[in-house]
């Protein structure tokens, strides 16, 4: 396996009631901007449970943090933190809002004159600390640095990462999940098996642990999750995927591995151009990159198959293949669409994707092998539209 | 599954030349204690490499912690630190040193007049802050706050908790574990193979990705363990064997399921009575347990059997029975013993045992069921006798 360095300080706090625990874990701040997205929190009963535990607390609300979060809204808060003198971010929501809070800790701190070079790549020194209230699981941005943003004015999507997003702590109750519309249900189970996906289907380099401790997250989301979807009312269903989909992007099974993400950077450019969902994207895109990258994924490919979906034989082509047709009725069991085509896209609306994802990575080419550039990203979004 | 918290914040800087970080890590400190066990670091060179990694700072150096560390050799460590002003301890060891600088860590700033207290439930609300240098992987106590230490003047084993005594950082190098004797592989298989038993075979908590996360460490210690005896120079079999000891104790395999852990307590009286190391206790006392705990035990018994040693059938009971067999063949094919009867132990001098563990814990039963009291300890070492 390869070196790396493990570092997560997030305090994770998981189970029913447990936003009980918010009073004492925020008794030394004083002007707390309780940030959340629509009025779901309203009609769950998590915006008065917290109201309630932080009575005694100067509380500036600010909602309206859309899905793939706005630049131009964000920064409304950052004014706001400004001038309301902030010293505690509480992220209530998804990973929306999480990523979104991410955005705005670091912007009230920046020094620069456009905070939108924080996506950039420019390196912020300082920012307000955050904490989270999950509200729905997916994305794993309560227990990472990682943060994506989107400039609808532009069309742009970008992300960035920095010690100084770890949330100071995260409550994570299965409870807040259960009024979710099936939707983002189905999104909350692929998006972590693509965060999977993207830290093991890439090449061997000896590392048996990671590489169980990612197949135990794949397994658990194919068991946990139509059962889940079956059972609306479930606490420990939806408990299971919630500590899944956490896990998927915690940093555990990608250490000392190769990490692939193409599919997550042309999914990203899908969400900027034609507003779907993050993990529609990935569940169109994953099959895709899997089918181009065939040779040198096969190996690991019908390892997955054989561990995942217990796919018999002895040739690796053969078990590789039927892995990625299992991966897409999977999804598709699940109610995904797995192709472009099902959605109200053109090809020829398409054919600008390849050179804007270059754009974002400054001309990085993509994959664990860093051989995916525009026209492997053409390709691959023809592979993703066929019917 | 059941509420729980998960808070982890030890930087873990893991693989190959990993200590060219320690100049960095340490950049704020003036006086450390730089703590190890015997001569062995000289030998393999890390003690060169650290004294040259630290040429600039004022570094006291605190020799001769042994295995099972005793409280009289720590508190003279504890004496250096005091007059000394170390503002950091650098432990440099396997689990027997990096859990003597926890307690040197806490006695230290210690109020109270004796510092055994702290093993009796004594709260303590300071400590110096530790970072570590693992040459020695078994224990886990790199990333967690465990610590157990012996008083041989007593006979008596104990341990405490306290999330001050975290590490700042362990590097994890697998190269310094290279030139270990055999017998200490060995310790390093079985001791964290123990640790996943006592948070898995259990009872069921529908909690499916846990249990497939100790399934993933259980599979890889058995794939990797024989291999790392035969191939004593391979970095990378010793580099999994590494991650799985850091893994099976680092908190997350155990968040929200019960744990059992009877199998440490008695064995820890075995150590403080007979010198026994550590992990020969557990190979002795968990086949002792699982026989007597058996009709408890018996579902998850038969769910690992099927799941980490592939047995077939449709009996939970053959199933269960042949499992606890395979996990004490394990033992036996690394060179271990598994029978009291096999160590110069007397039946009769194991009659004071049960007595002296219910003083440790205070009258509290062992066991996830809190079933096990001294009447059935004595039945367990009976069982771990049998010839």
């Amino acid at each position: 396996m390869d070196n790396f360095q493990l570092f997560n300080p997030v305090n994770v706090i998981f189970g029913k009631n447990t936003i009980g625990e918010l009073p004492n874990l925020l008794k030394d701040k004083s002007n707390i901007l309780f940030a959340f997205g629509g009025g779901s929190i309203k009609k769950n009963g998590v915006y008065q449970q917290i109201r309630s535990a932080l009575a005694n607390k100067n509380i500036i609300e600010f909602s309206g943090i859309e899905a793939n979060p706005d630049y131009d809204t964000l920064i409304k808060a950052v004014e706001l933190c400004k001038n309301e003198s902030v010293d505690f971010i509480l992220a209530v929501g998804g990973g929306s809002v999480i990523d979104g809070c991410k955005f705005i800790a670091h912007a009230a701190k920046f020094k620069g004159k456009n905070a939108w070079d924080i996506l950039c790549g420019k390196e912020v020194k300082d920012a307000l600390p955050l904490g989270c209230v999950l509200t729905l699981s997916a994305t794993g941005s309560e227990m990472n640095t990682f943060s994506v943003i989107s400039k609808r004015s532009t069309k742009e999507k970008r992300a960035f990462s920095s010690t100084l997003s770890f949330p100071k702590f995260s409550i994570l109750d299965p409870t807040f999940s259960l009024s979710l519309p099936e939707r983002q249900i189905i999104n909350g189970i692929i998006d972590p098996y693509v965060h999977v996906t993207e830290q093991y289907l890439t090449y061997n380099v000896n590392a048996p642990l990671q590489t169980r401790q990612s197949e135990a997250i794949l397994l658990t989301l194919i068991e946990e999750g139509p059962k889940a979807l079956k059972n609306l009312e479930n606490y420990e269903m939806r408990a299971n995927l919630m500590w899944c989909a956490t896990n998927a992007l915690n940093g555990t099974i990608g250490k000392g591995v190769p990490q692939d993400w193409a599919t997550h950077e042309i999914g990203h450019e899908l969400t900027a151009q034609f507003g779907l969902d993050h993990a529609q994207t990935l569940a169109v895109i994953l099959p895709a990159v899997l089918k181009h990258e065939f040779e040198n994924k096969k190996k690991r490919l019908a390892h997955y198959g054989t561990k995942v979906f217990a796919i018999k034989g002895d040739s690796d082509s053969k078990i590789a293949k039927q892995a990625i047709e299992k991966t897409e009725k999977f999804f598709r069991s699940l109610g995904a669409k797995t192709r472009l085509s099902e959605y109200k896209i053109t090809k020829k609306s398409l054919k600008a994707i390849p050179e804007q994802v270059m754009k974002v990575t400054g001309g990085k080419k993509l994959g664990e092998h860093g051989n995916i550039g525009a026209k492997e990203i053409g390709k691959i979004l023809d592979l993703a539209f066929e019917k």
